[in-house]
């Protein structure tokens, strides 16, 4: 335990029931994704990789860790096969166009393996995670010479890519990095400088790594307007298919972490390495940001699903683990207990998790279907572009929180054996930890929601946002009515805080950081109600099992009855102001 | 990093301040440590072992952790060391009976060392923190043979105590344990079983190991009404002072675990071991009751002091980073950033672990002080040991989650660095995790409160803390008298939660369950507000610095805005009934 299985008829509750999706696929040119036949055999197929190849090397993957020798990482047992596997079925080449060798599938297909992946094995997943974000910037923002010679073998997976960004001395703050690009005759740069906390950045599951690297150039501004990005391979192709040349990358030290052990964290050095620019000199922040979305949506998958993982093994356990009386009366008679699972607390732990996995899940997929929008150019106002800016930040921050809310939760249900390694809940804590920080931490997530989605443009995007859910949940059946109104009125409530915040900090600019992060934690509570609310009125039109439709309602209920009073507290929180933040002791 | 200071000036203006400790020591007869320069010579000294003995190998026990070879387990480096110091400082004598060889000084000044020990080194602090309890059931339960036997090595220290209580399929439910103890003709048991998850049950810092052993006698009834307790040595002193001999009692394995991982968790296996009856025949439950409000408030308090070592390296580590400007304008313009403390949401995470944490020690240090006037009889009308066991459940749930959520702002404040083990504050999160599941998880002691203590004498005993609450708030000075008011008013809905409670109760048991563990942290941040109230009222009265009054005044302004307001939610939680709870899937 626990083992990983894709819950795939949630997944396909959302995608087709919810999301129309194969519909969606047709309407933005993916007519082979138009098959819901095609994108069901598609997900087992998937399913089974996760369950069956990335879920048993879970446990020992963190337990063995990665290893570095001379420079050279070694990725746990099992995991360079594993890879192997996952290039040969094709999985690297997914979402990736035909012109390149990928399988021109849509990217919100790819967004539900994924989920699988890091559900079943978070660690191992890093690494084709981090090389999808290297094909989107070079797709983005390569040159035709560049994306020639470096798209296939990526799509392939026979190499990988890594981001290349924190220093030591700035993480949040990437103004401040010194890594130099000095312009070489041939138009190429040299890199030189060290990076830190760069994921996948060496291993043994590929033959080559292709880093895109922050750097500044000789004469650049100072601060985040004289960053440029440049991809610099660990191995130089010189011809594309001739010799390989070593380009002075190494690997110094890989960190030790508090969890997502058998993912790689390297410290990167490179030395007059070969380089070159990927679009214009000075816009690399900006080159960089258009891949966030994507990256961003990643993180916030990762987190509910890591925290689907240790649902499973929770529920599991609690059928299974017989301890006391029911309160209520005896459950089990033929039994020396009852089974955990007859008491009210622990209901209330599993409810928890799952409630709010699947209304991330449902979340996360309709985000997934507006990245597929505008990255096909699906969007002639700019209306899904800007919701989507909205909705990232909220997903990441509100995911990656819950998550490992989650998996706290399972650790809780299993009492001592959940603080137990070989159990590997404790793992699911640890590996969830990171999706808080990593991607930009929750902080910046709900600085950047409330500064530029919400604040900047006069709370467009949020009015657009919260009049659909409001539209929506007015629409509810009569069964749900009650609880739809309940959320009207939130919406109208969260429209006035974003005023109300908007008021203050014109005043004090600092009132945007004091209200930010429960700002964002309210819009993701009030956000995935809504998407539960939906489902639990779109499950009755299908013809899905009684328990499934049963199961989507009390879902719905119990959330707006034990999770959604949790903006109550949100609120006052938005409301209480930065003077509440002074403290002597705080002065610098 | 981090590197712990006890903070001694909290500490003080807690003991003397708020609680005039010196004059209740003199009231229930502790003539000695009725000298505030006594107790301040103390603390000092305890914060010195703490800070320079302990501190140092709080990050090398973690990343040695314990090992075992052939049923011998070995502590990590330095452990030895610092328990020979410990005990030649006679801090393991410190608050026993002199008649023992015990310094006689009262219970809740070791409560304050304990604390200093736990912060410093949670997993060190296991070994003599188990001791203790084991003494507490010698002096409670044994006979005068047995006292006079095991009890003077137990407070020099050279032997150490266990408590053996879970067994593989039970740990919350003790009525199930199989453990077996037959009479023998000398008047002893042979004692054979296995039991799990035994802290400090077998390891390299002391000549023996006195075990305190739950098992069922051969015609014992069912259930948890049929289990004694039995004292079972490692080895046999046969004859007080002369030859020892091997007692049967091995270790077959120890733990690896989420975190306190110097503290070595043990598989010990009892084999025909010679042990001796505690108490009554059948009353082992009973006997073990009679220590759980001490061993829970050392877990309290276990909580709250891996928060404040958190606390202080996110606090130093805060000022000390440079990222971003401020966004209310430049504070450090002779720097190229500004220190991240000046980011709201910064302070937002620091001055919740502080509030917490000073909000914790204040209200355990009260509890201690009740324990103190139980445990020396001055407790005439039993009003104390009400009180007291109202708030220790309260005190175990709510500082351990507390603590665990504060361990994870310290995390969030370092960003990356946070999860990178070198750092150090990783481990405190691991660490404090365990502090929610054992001495009974956090769901028991809910169900404690609610069940047995709340519902149980019909809200006698919450009544009386709720009104001493009231009375005292409504008597805060005109500064203060808004949120006084606040206080009171929520004083009313407190009770009036209960009695809704009492009445669903009273038509479906399991009503109390799906209530419970709202309304502990409920009864949780009240308690700590009325602390901290409190707090900030009395150190105007006195002549500790301009800083530490402003601190202080400012904690409780910040608590009442942005940790109080959770109670919205949890009200909401505890009225949202059992019903919410039902789900298909949980159906047994």
């Amino acid at each position: 335990m626990p083992q990983y299985t894709a819950p795939l008829e949630d997944i396909q509750f959302i995608l087709h029931d919810c999301l129309n999706i194969t519909n969606h696929y047709e309407n933005i040119g993916y007519q082979d994704a138009a098959d819901e036949s095609l994108v069901n055999a598609i997900l087992e197929e998937a399913a089974k990789f996760a369950g069956e190849v990335l879920s048993p090397i879970n446990y020992s993957g963190d337990q063995q860790g990665c290893k570095i020798e001379n420079g050279v990482v070694v990725t746990p047992e099992g995991y360079v096969e594993a890879y192997q596997q996952y290039c040969e079925a094709e999985w690297s080449a997914l979402a990736f166009p035909t012109q390149y060798g990928g399988q021109g599938l849509p990217h919100s297909l790819s967004v539900v393996t994924s989920e699988m992946n890091a559900a079943a094995n978070a660690s191992w997943s890093m690494y084709p995670g981090l090389t999808h974000g290297a094909i989107s910037a070079l797709l983005h923002h390569g040159t035709d010479e560049l994306k020639q010679q470096y798209l296939p073998n990526l799509i392939t997976g026979e190499w990988t890519g890594t981001m290349c960004l924190t220093e030591s001395h700035c993480g949040s703050d990437l103004g401040l990095l010194k890594t130099r690009a000095i312009p070489q005759e041939d138009d190429s740069y040299a890199i030189t400088g060290t990076k830190i906390f760069i994921s996948a950045g060496e291993h043994n599951m590929s033959q080559n790594i292709i880093h895109l690297v922050l750097a500044r150039l000789p004469d650049a501004p100072e601060g985040s307007a004289g960053i440029s990005l440049f991809l610099v391979p660990k191995i130089l192709d010189t011809n594309a298919s001739s010799t390989l040349t070593d380009n002075q990358v190494t690997c110094s030290a890989i960190e030790h972490k508090m969890g997502i052990n058998g993912s790689a964290t390297c410290v990167i050095n490179f030395e007059n390495s070969k380089g070159f620019l990927l679009g214009q000199p000075n816009k690399g922040l900006a080159c960089m940001f258009t891949m966030m979305n994507v990256a961003r949506l990643a993180t916030s998958v990762q987190g509910y699903a890591i925290a689907e993982l240790s649902r499973q093994a929770s529920l599991e356990y609690a059928k299974d683990r017989l301890q006391m009386r029911s309160l209520s009366g005896i459950k089990a008679p033929e039994k020396p207990a009852d089974p955990i699972i007859v008491h009210p607390d622990v209901k209330r732990m599993l409810f928890t998790q799952k409630s709010l996995v699947e209304g991330s899940r449902g979340l996360a997929y309709y985000v997934a279907s507006l990245v597929d929008k505008v990255e096909t150019h699906h969007d002639s106002d700019g209306k899904f572009e800007q919701r989507l800016s909205l909705l990232t930040p909220i997903c990441k921050a509100f995911m990656s929180e819950i998550g490992f809310e989650s998996t706290n939760h399972a650790v809780q249900v299993l009492g001592g054996h959940g603080y137990i390694s070989e159990w590997e809940l404790e793992q699911q804590v640890r590996d969830s930890r990171i999706a808080m920080i990593y991607e930009g931490t929750n902080g910046i997530q709900a600085l950047d929601l409330l500064g530029r989605k919400v604040l900047r443009d006069k709370g467009a995007a949020l009015a657009d946002w919260v009049s659909e859910v409001k539209t929506q949940a007015l629409k509810s059946s009569e069964t749900n009515s009650e609880l739809a109104r309940q959320l009207a009125h939130y919406c109208d409530e969260w429209l006035g805080l974003a005023q109300q915040i908007g008021q203050k900090a014109s005043e004090d600019m600092d009132e945007v950081g004091a209200a930010a992060f429960d700002f964002l934690m309210y819009s993701g509570y009030l956000s995935v109600a809504h998407i539960l609310l939906q489902q639990a009125e779109i499950v009755k039109t299908t013809n899905r099992s009684e328990a499934f439709k049963q199961a989507k309602q009390q879902t719905m209920t119990f959330y707006f009855a034990r999770i959604l009073p949790r903006v109550k507290t949100h609120k006052a929180l938005i409301l209480s102001g930065n003077d509440t933040l002074q403290c002597c002791e705080f002065e610098i």
